[in-house]
């Protein structure tokens, strides 16, 4: 009988064991995309792509037993040769290669000229040819920002004893009220697609009393413009015990200053490719919602027309006052008018007009709806009320207060976004895998 | 202005502060909920459910500013006290209550006795009550594990080179084929649930050439028995170069060693609470498909009925046959018949009627699916006619293999079916938060 063991060793080697000094000079084994072939008579430089980044070969005429000329881009390959220092190649090192092995080759050469340093195409056509566009250097370097995220949030939080869960996306009912969903028939009822988490992770507290989850959420919301998607990466926590809804700020700030630390340390090659410089987050202001909109009317000699609203051009210039007044690039905006927020935010005591909930601005972006909840049933019942809602359909949500929960809150981060910001983006289509809009449901 | 700088020290303690010796004596504040309360006249026992583990106070006449008869189960609460040692309390530690602030009262209690060990109910009153029957310690205890494998998969994965990815869960056509698949209207335009992310973790190993997402699927399959779901988490990974499809294999073991050490180290409460021998992972047999129904036909008498599939019955003695003969938890079954794979599977060269591909059994129930798959743009094109199969809605991933992709496979694991088996549960909806079946969309 045969058995396996785990992973073992391979002949190749990737690009961080290239980089070993003790190799040079040394005979290697490299795979790797062809990324670009630059024939320059007796002598072509091949750049592979590898994971880690990438790699210059050089083929010789006369050393190399295969021609350059015969190498199409995009071909998967594995050459052997010699590593060899070279200042001018990426990382400072090439290989002399002797002899290649062709893995896989294509039978059309791709739409874009993904060896570019930068593509030079529309945002339509990098998404219209999407498993070429994603293969440039930049492009690729965004999505591994955004994995950094992504794990700076869990590592964060599990230091922080929360625990992970995974609630389902197909329901009875959505969290947020009835518009904006979208409708599918589950054997033959009506169910929805989850806009977000919001009810399980509350349900959830009383078990855990911190919980996360990273997991798509689904808004049929029929807006066409740079910042919304129709399906996107919420990273979502929820937190028992809160002194006040200051907690989960502070808690949110520990995870931006965790993530841009993981990002400095583990992810350098990708900021350096994308020329980035990470946002402040030692300290981020924070200020009520109609402070903001004072400041900025005074600052900016703009007439406050609604003074329960925010206007985007009001969160963008709250950012640049923020900016240019304290050099933050987060600012907390908190204390939003009840009307604006779903029933279960905490309004607050003082000032039942406002809630205890926060949004979190990025350079003038909202990137996070958060806010303490109505933990006593009986308030929550009669927030609905007021609201004319039915609980119908909500009977176990509603149940987990009637048996007890701890004050609590929470809050939900537009991964996406928070790319787009971090990547200097204007447009979240950029940082998003595969966008899902009011009119694209492809690749 | 106001700054927030992070998480500020709290004046309550955690239960792993509590262990802390030197704490004995001292005065301590902690919160919880109740969990339980044992009234023994001047005496009375109040267990704290807190998300480290139970922890219990005693609160006497006299001494204790609160009358433990006017506390009731599932309040939350803050008490502050002193710690004491009882080698009969868990942990060995006991708080010796002074005050008592209640934060939380329920309005009624649950329909579940949450304080006792085991919950002693039917699957589907805990399903029924599920915010309820989650804050049993054992139940819960489950998820806990479950966090751990998801953990465990993700930071192996790392450790590999692998990148995270996040692919949409609406699209226009499913993975696997047309049934199966939920339906939905997206703005007009009919739209599915994903299967898997099978087409985009292929694109994606183009760019990165190793990629892994952790993220629920759906499938409306008709089945209700106790091993499927209608929507799970999916464990799934994809890595390029591979030389053969026992590479997969290799990498499958050396997740399921690095996760056992990791609920080991962290998981050890969890671990006791459910009193879990942990599988062998150490070494895994690998044996053919049709050799494995041999050998199961051999020993127990059993006629081979259909030599290119596998019943369920036939499944459960493959595992039973390597426990016996091998002392094995796992079992790698490989070369599963062409027919019964999706028309992206490698076919084996040597024998095009099974292929490069491979089931993980866990004593006797399928956890994982997996193989190479095709690489080579003619070839696929070919599969797809032979099957009498439409380009159709594929052209962006049919591109993917025209622009070139290395040699590739990957697989994906049910969690909530590791999770099962790992518990030693025999229903997959016990370790399923919030199970989605044919009957159930609630809660």
């Amino acid at each position: 009988m045969e058995f396996l063991r785990g992973v073992t060793p391979k002949e190749t080697v990737e690009l961080e064991e290239l980089l070993d000094a003790s190799r040079l000079g040394c005979e290697v084994k490299v795979n790797g995309m062809v990324h670009t072939v630059r024939d320059m008579g007796e002598l072509s430089f091949v750049v592979l792509r590898k994971r880690g980044g990438l790699l210059q070969c050089i083929f010789e005429e006369g050393f190399t037993q295969y021609d350059a000329k015969a190498l199409r881009e995009e071909s998967a390959v594995e050459v052997t040769g010699l590593l060899e220092q070279d200042a001018r190649a990426p990382h400072g090192i090439e290989v002399r290669v002797k002899e290649v092995k062709v893995l896989s080759v294509p039978y059309d050469a791709p739409p874009l000229s993904i060896g570019k340093w930068k593509l030079g195409t529309s945002l339509e056509a990098k998404l219209n040819y999407r498993s070429a566009s994603l293969r440039n250097v930049r492009e690729r370097a965004k999505f591994r920002i955004q994995e950094g995220i992504v794990r700076g949030f869990r590592d964060y939080l599990y230091s922080q004893q929360f625990t992970e869960i995974h609630t389902p996306k197909i329901g009875s009912k959505g969290a947020e009220g009835g518009s904006n969903v979208f409708k599918l028939e589950y054997f033959h009822r009506p169910a929805v697609l989850a806009q977000s988490p919001q009810f399980y992770k509350q349900m959830m507290v009383g078990v855990y009393d911190r919980v996360f989850e990273t997991a798509p959420v689904f808004r049929a919301e029929k807006h066409n413009t740079k910042r919304h998607l129709n399906e996107y990466t919420s990273l979502d926590f929820e937190m028992g015990y809160i002194d006040s809804f200051e907690d989960i700020m502070k808690m949110e700030t520990g995870f931006l200053q965790y993530t841009m630390r993981l990002l400095e340390r583990e992810y350098a090659q990708e900021l350096q490719i994308l020329n980035l410089t990470l946002p402040k987050t030692e300290e981020i202001p924070m200020v009520r919602f109609d402070r903001a909109k004072e400041l900025v009317a005074g600052k900016y000699s703009r007439k406050i027309r609604n003074p329960y609203d925010l206007e985007p051009e009001e969160e963008t210039l709250i950012g640049q006052y923020f900016k240019e007044e304290y050099d933050a690039d987060f600012v907390f905006v908190t204390h939003y008018p009840s009307k604006k927020r779903p029933f279960y935010a905490m309004d607050d005591p003082a000032d039942p007009r406002f809630t205890l909930s926060f949004d979190l601005l990025f350079h003038g972006l909202e990137i996070t709806t958060g806010g303490q909840r109505i933990h006593d049933y009986r308030m929550l019942l009669d927030k609905l009320a007021a609201r004319g809602m039915t609980e119908e359909g909500m009977e176990q949500y509603l149940a987990t207060f009637k048996y007890g929960l701890p004050p609590h809150g929470g809050l939900g981060i537009g991964l996406e976004r928070l790319t787009m910001k971090l990547c200097g983006e204007e447009n979240v289509r950029e940082t998003t895998l595969f966008p899902r809009d009011l009119s694209r449901l492809e690749p």
